[in-house]
């Protein structure tokens, strides 16, 4: 079994040094272009590769992306159908992305962004301890494994959870479900504060824009853990001057690392990290390409493929 | 059933002003030295209380504070025997301290104080999605209502808990339980988080103190939401200093408010909160009011009344 880094963003053979060093004997890791025959790899590990990398590998079956998200893949030009694109699938990464949005969550409903400058400005003024869990509906865009997970665990601590996914989901306790894009509208207006942990498609692009924040309730509080490419920057901006958005916690960004002048940094209502809510672990990027192989191997689909058509 | 306001810091009238008209035909109250018959009262409602208030009221049997704790009406010198101390228990607050705990623990578990100061900086440092909620223990001080639902919504997002307690409790899932000397040590050096919600007694005053901090792993972070006296100022200060501690979340302080001074308020290392964990609501208040002024009249124990022996 051969498989070709694909990459032109990242070295992924030393990305991936300890995993290569697991697999060994299971898989045969090959350079893009370094020689090596291209009509016998069969698979691929990928993270933005070049627009042709995929016209190289006559014989190729599947590619595995090294994160819960593959649009770096399925928007390579080359890709062609017939190549099974996987992304990998980790419960210890659903529940590090929950706990980023727990702590972002909390951050806007108990106003901890007022005591850290009131601690600055040495101002002792009592907030009245904020409001309930229960008076902060909390809607979640995506509803895939990490959503679920996200939702379970605000729901369990108290406040309402609405979820928005593209097609109906079976129902989950304490979670209200909604899909289509009148359920969207539904879900939007009774939110205060929106969760986008949406796939990156064709139909999610651009979504996080002036027209979706109209549709919730004034001074709600958007949470950006999806892709850059969902939102659309100036209506982030003129959203929050208007008070629309009361303030944004910004993980992911059109350019990574966002540019030094970029407005975002110094917004006093904006809490910016640098895509970094959470990470697959190691092992499970080496578990998903031996999974991958193996299924490659015996002609199977491999599992955690994403379903081309709907595009994740 | 007539009832007293007894307390040198807040107008407890005022207050208390939508639960007296609610309470209206059931419980008569009346202020404190106001030339009522003081033979006729026979509970109050306190908060630090004028050292001498209890004398003035011979027919007293019980006393109400306005929140979890009941040590400003313990302390009082006049408090005799056979009045019974009642505390104000409320689910919902204990809800609200479990958000503002576990906040603060992931501040310290995704290192959030970091990304925020990068923010400020501009700069763009990706910490490689932090530790897994597995590698970081909690360890919580007191295991009572507050505790208890603190100590479930921790180990429920993954973050092992252990707990003590002064007396032995029934194990809880997911809770490793300690009590005695011998168990507060063992609890203390598996530890990484040390949160404090013991009750104020002669025996926690300045538990929070260098001889503490010594016992736990080097680089703990402390979270104080306990009583102001429980802490050793100097202790923290030094334990921060030598690195013992790498951070502390300080909501209650000996002084209330913390005097403008303080180097507290600008350490970069505490997050400095004005006595606002939670709050019991207006409507607990006059609830446990209306219940102690119902046992009272029925001749019984009031329901959440302190045991004075132990003094919680």
């Amino acid at each position: 079994m051969t498989c070709v880094f694909l990459s032109r963003t990242i070295n992924l053979r030393k990305y991936l040094t300890n995993e290569i060093a697991r697999l060994d004997g299971k898989v045969n890791f090959v350079d893009h272009l370094d020689g090596s025959n291209p009509a016998a790899v069969s698979m691929a590990v990928g993270w933005h590769p070049h627009a042709d990398a995929f016209d190289h590998y006559p014989n190729l079956k599947a590619a595995c992306s090294i994160g819960a998200g593959a649009d770096s893949i399925l928007n390579c030009p080359s890709l062609r159908d017939g190549i099974d694109v996987v992304r990998v699938v980790e419960p210890a990464q659903a529940q590090m992305m929950s706990g980023f949005v727990i702590w972002n969550v909390i951050y806007h409903q108990r106003q901890f962004g007022t005591y850290l400058q009131n601690q600055r400005d040495h101002v002792w003024k009592r907030l009245g301890g904020g409001r309930r869990p229960s008076e902060v509906p909390i809607g979640i865009l995506g509803y895939g494994a990490i959503g679920a997970r996200v939702a379970s665990d605000l729901a369990m601590l108290g406040f309402p959870v609405r979820v928005w996914s593209r097609s109906a989901k079976p129902p989950t306790p304490g979670v209200t479900g909604f899909n289509g894009s009148d359920g969207l509208d539904a879900m939007l207006a009774g939110s205060e504060v929106l969760v986008n942990l949406l796939p990156l498609t064709e139909e999610t692009r651009g979504i996080l824009n002036a027209n979706l924040f109209a549709k919730m309730p004034r001074g709600s509080y958007l949470i950006q853990v999806g892709r850059g490419e969902h939102s659309v920057d100036e209506d982030i901006l003129d959203a929050l001057a208007s008070g629309q958005l009361s303030g944004a916690t910004l993980d992911v960004f059109h350019t990574e690392p966002l540019t030094k002048d970029h407005p975002f940094w110094s917004h006093p209502q904006i809490v910016l990290t640098p895509h970094d809510a959470c990470e697959v672990t190691m092992t499970a990027i080496g578990d998903t390409i031996l999974a991958t192989a193996e299924a490659v191997q015996a002609g199977v689909q491999p599992k955690d493929s994403v379903d081309r058509s709907r595009g994740y």
